[in-house]
């Protein structure tokens, strides 16, 4: 897979709009768990070309919540927050598994985007699709009780990782979720008395995902 | 003040461009309380000319949190959410005070956005703004305890109308800060008793700014 694939508007780019981007795209290969981001930095935007990425706010007190995933093909502006003046929020950027990506230099995506409409609009069109996903999340935290998001968390995991076998302590799950450890462990623990999951050491095996799924949607 | 004071980067569209916005751009006058947009519609781009508009969340039971606050000048994208596919979330804009506005048409605005990079690039600083609020109430409702919201809510509100007695019940700042109205009395009640605020009928009066501020920043 090349840099080409993370742009559906790669054909309306001139010749040379792509040869900047092939010139400066860095390849980059990362370990599962390496911070790629993190606060006011200017890392540059990140095309993923395999593996998996995780975007989550921390708080001052080392608090996270996971906002969005980024997969294969996808690329992440919020590592170029310099880019755009208006971007004025800090978010830390993990790899999940071992990831292989390319590293597009903020100040050669800026003044490409200002050239071209094309680019500029689906740059558009990314940053309102994580526009929805933080919304989407905001609802969930507002609105729903944690039983209901965490038995998402898990439905959204096993489809994710394709195996119904997650191996998950409850400190990440919080983490995820924005919550305490213990709260997981209790919510996870009637899950089980309810027979909708196994849990065994640093893994949770989902037994019955109907119902989780009658339960996420309530 | 006219249509084109809403847009930074009219000197950067065509004449025809222009005209196609002149054109299109419907006049509006509204009350105060008035709902302009909700849901799913495509109401067109809100350009406020005069008066202020608040853009929210509402629950399936009818519960609120305000996002942010539109002024003088200020674009609404959110209203015409069909002019992108992944805009996938839906908002309600109620004016707060009397308000005049144009309304623009999403088809027009998105072709338009199309040929011109200008333009489109004026659109993702427009997007990046609304998500660093949204960004920001996140981090608030994630890990900030809710006497530091109303702090933080009062403070804006004395600035925004520029007056220390304000004209609000505790219904309506619960609606703005996406609690109930008893967490909010129960926390007015405290700040009363501490000297920060006195409370009449519909009223919150601000007695001691230096120490709500300090509060709020904790």
């Amino acid at each position: 897979m090349d840099v080409q694939s993370c742009f559906p508007v790669w054909d309306q780019l001139t010749e040379d709009q792509r040869a900047r981007i092939l010139d400066h795209a860095a390849s980059r290969s990362v370990k599962k768990g390496t911070v790629l981001h993190s606060g006011g930095d200017c890392t540059g935007l990140l095309a993923v070309r395999s593996g998996q990425l995780r975007a989550y706010m921390l708080s001052e007190e080392g608090r996270e919540i996971t906002l969005y995933r980024l997969f294969e093909r996808d690329l992440c502006l919020f590592s170029a927050s310099c880019m755009m003046q208006s971007i004025q929020f800090d978010i830390t950027i993990q790899a999940e598994k071992d990831t292989e990506l390319w590293v597009i230099p903020a100040e050669i995506y800026r003044q490409i985007m200002e050239e071209s409409a094309p680019l500029s609009n689906y740059t558009n069109e990314i940053m309102a699709g994580r526009f929805s996903e933080v919304m989407w999340l905001m609802e969930q935290i507002m609105w729903k009780s944690m039983d209901r998001r965490i038995a998402a968390f898990l439905l959204e995991e096993t489809a994710i990782e394709g195996v119904r076998s997650l191996h998950l302590t409850h400190e990440t799950i919080a983490n995820h979720l924005g919550t305490h450890r213990e709260v997981v462990t209790r919510m996870l623990r009637y899950f089980q008395n309810e027979g909708m999951v196994r849990l065994s050491r640093g893994a949770v095996e989902v037994l019955d995902e109907e119902r989780l799924k009658s339960l996420r949607d309530g």
